[in-house]
């Protein structure tokens, strides 16, 4: 599924600050539709304010007066909870939205996330009509995350599978990080480390430099500095 | 790490809201330790109203005037910037949540994550002197979030990770890391490699050494080797 084909659906929301942070953190994660159903206060200057960038998301968001309307135009309806699912009947079994995302990233077709009223949430009628429940794992002491957050969270994870397309830095090579590590050693050699404790430094070095993904830039940053290093002591 | 030695650090916030947000997302995700820098607002009624069942976070929090105190009482310092990487300088390498959060399973000591202020966010002063920088990615059209929803999303994160499992080595403190950084320092200083080359090193090492979770034995194996080329270079 592409992200696109995504929407997300409040259903009666009370306040107008969360309405606009709800436009502002789709827009910050690519989710474009916005569906408000039966929406309890005004749409107005506080919810625009609150929006910031999202304001087209707010926008061009859709007002309709019931939920049928959304169960008739997309593919896969999901719920959403604060309550944990311990606490509830088997219609509540839930996904993280890790496990959510998943699902989604293997299916074709439009999908909309239900996100219930800022007091009561969704109704056990309406989660029982939609294809399943996504839960946020919390303290089980206070599950009941702000609507605006619980929106984050999820578009955030879907943003993270379906829009994010890895690390945008550009890693060293293994060559480029044995280039840095012949340097150091040889600095070792000349100024008589014994064997052993240089061999073993070299191997922590190499540890270090490939579990903190060093990129091309910061290695050369620091192959230069111990060149001059190194050049230095041979001129002794 | 336990998820009781992590504390979220607000420099300068400007809004009441925003610290009430915060303060019952920490809750929802068991985050207890807020740290209050020099607010720009009042932390009154406003906040407690949106900290909701996090009012215990708020009542607990700590104002302080100054980062230096953060800087001496924490491990490890972290910062937070919704500027993409990409926009800037090296000292901008930044980590995924994900990414940041495997190295806080891995270490032990007291963390510290902060969030700058709403409209400049952290100064680049601040995040130079950090350990490392950590970026959610997002739209790159407008990747600003809402503090509190920045907030949400890393400690869900951290919840996630750090509230089933852990694994712990004995990670080196920010204090010996200082140790060998210092000391290396000196060899460049000592071999006439120009300052503004040996800082960016130093910068560059620093933020190697806190991204792969350098663990003690580690730390002390480079230091003995180090130290000997340093003296080695000081004897001639």
């Amino acid at each position: 599924m592409k992200i696109e084909d995504i929407a997300i659906v409040l259903v009666e929301p009370l306040y107008e600050i969360n309405i606009g942070y709800v436009a502002r953190t789709m827009k910050n994660f690519c989710l474009e539709k916005l569906i408000l159903v039966n929406p309890q206060c005004e749409v107005g200057d506080t919810a625009y304010r609150y929006a910031m960038h999202g304001r087209d998301v707010l926008e061009k968001a859709r007002r309709i007066d019931s939920l049928e309307e959304v169960f008739d135009a997309f593919d896969l309806v999901v719920s959403t909870s604060g309550k944990s699912p311990l606490s509830s009947g088997y219609h509540r079994r839930s996904l993280t939205p890790e496990d959510f995302v998943n699902v989604l990233s293997g299916v074709e077709g439009k999908a909309a996330i239900l996100f219930g009223r800022e007091d009561i949430g969704l109704t056990n009628e309406i989660i029982k009509e939609t294809d399943f429940l996504v839960h946020i794992p919390a303290n089980i002491e206070y599950s009941t995350l702000n609507l605006s957050h619980a929106v984050a969270i999820i578009a955030y994870v879907i943003f993270r599978e379906l829009k994010h397309n890895g690390r945008a830095v550009s890693i060293a090579s293994k060559r480029e990080r044995e280039l840095l590590l012949d340097c150091i050693s040889s600095i070792f050699e000349k100024s008589s480390v014994p064997l052993h404790k240089a061999d073993k430094a070299k191997l922590v070095l190499r540890r270090i430099l490939s579990r903190a993904g060093v990129s091309k830039e910061e290695l050369y940053s620091l192959l230069t500095v111990f060149r001059k290093v190194s050049t230095f002591i041979e001129k002794i």
